[in-house]
């Protein structure tokens, strides 16, 4: 069942796609919401950390690594590689963010922990973490092994694709979201729901599930396509 | 690429899914919100359709209509009858579903469509409508044709998955950021975070998006799996 999307630029609309995401979210926080500060006596600049680095880190970083199999012109080893240290940066990225939102809430006063969000953030975290030690164990440990070993790789490779893509889309859903949960909190107190910055959080939570789909598309393409 | 899970029962796991979701989604629209109504003075009956209507119409049967190709031990030809009807069905409750929701804004004096949770609305049941009118002129209409539709026909299946799987699961996200959206106008018209309401809407979608794994996996798995 090919999709016969070969010579179609799939990875370069990733990448593409990346650019205006990023900026969006940094305009968002910084202009809009005050800024980012790790340690400020303005709490709310300490939360802006969380959007930030979970949408540059976990879904532009963390799809990049999912589509560089796709996109580089490498030896499979050296993609490896990229594939693994990227992951590894998303996932360092994500947990310092979560990490930014729990700070924040226990420095204002807050609860942690009783939205969906909160759960499925931790959920996509901890299955991140188990998937690249996973991946690391198989594909890295394993790498250079036996006959026994490319068994095991080859019959883990599906399952690290599942559950790869699966993990990936729930964390792209999951920004959604948190881009929802945090505009009704701003709503609630005030800001009009025609602002100029409930449409940018809107377009940038748009264009989050829009290069969350291109890298999935990307990733199950038959064909490399540079 | 074999995931290997032929012989685990996926698409049993997805009848049984259904169960407690559509139980949660009425306990809470009945139960706790008090009830539904078409017409009513008191319009948040009127909404209290919408939720009902659009998890038990695009999410429970529109995921019963996809699995449908690997549950039912039947002929291809039937098979592909129920596959549409089952969708028709999905996509008449979700266009009343959405119905029922302008119906509440405009009894209640409130804007439509300035949320994300709208406009992706809008784009899942247009996109539904126009995946329907194409699958029912590719695969039924010209169902019995030649060998020349025969071959429009091959080549139009994956794209037929793609873009239906696609849709299905924007469908699910979006679901989760209605149940989000709702949450949070409650608890922001004072509802307490840890009230019993709020674990069983975070629960219904918690429930959802297990069930709509469970509906994509169940179609992309190579072997039927009743």
């Amino acid at each position: 069942m090919a999709l016969g999307v070969s010579g179609f630029p799939l990875t370069m609309v990733v990448h593409i796609l990346a650019i205006p995401a990023i900026i969006m979210v940094l305009v968002w926080n910084i202009h809009f919401r005050g800024g980012l500060s790790w340690n400020s006596s303005n709490k709310p600049l300490i939360f802006n950390i969380h959007p930030v680095l979970m949408l540059i880190g976990v879904i532009i970083i963390g799809g990049e690594a999912i589509i560089s199999y796709k996109s580089l012109p490498l030896k499979k080893k050296n993609k490896k590689l990229i594939h693994l240290v990227l992951h590894g940066m998303a996932l360092t990225l994500g947990i310092i963010g979560i990490y930014s939102a729990f700070k924040f809430h226990n420095e204002s006063g807050i609860d942690n922990l009783y939205s969906l969000h909160s759960w499925l953030g931790i959920g996509v975290i901890i299955l991140y973490g188990i998937q690249w030690i996973l991946g690391f164990v198989v594909f890295m440990y394993h790498g250079d092994g036996d006959g026994g070993s490319s068994s095991l790789r080859s019959k883990a490779v599906p399952w690290h694709v599942l559950m790869g893509l699966s993990v990936y889309l729930l964390a792209v859903g999951n920004a959604s979201l948190g881009f929802v949960e945090k505009l009704t909190f701003l709503q609630s107190s005030g800001l009009p729901k025609h602002a100029s910055e409930a449409l940018l959080v809107n377009f940038t939570a748009i264009l989050t599930i829009l290069y969350g789909f291109f890298v999935v598309l990307s990733a199950v393409s038959p064909s490399s396509t540079i």
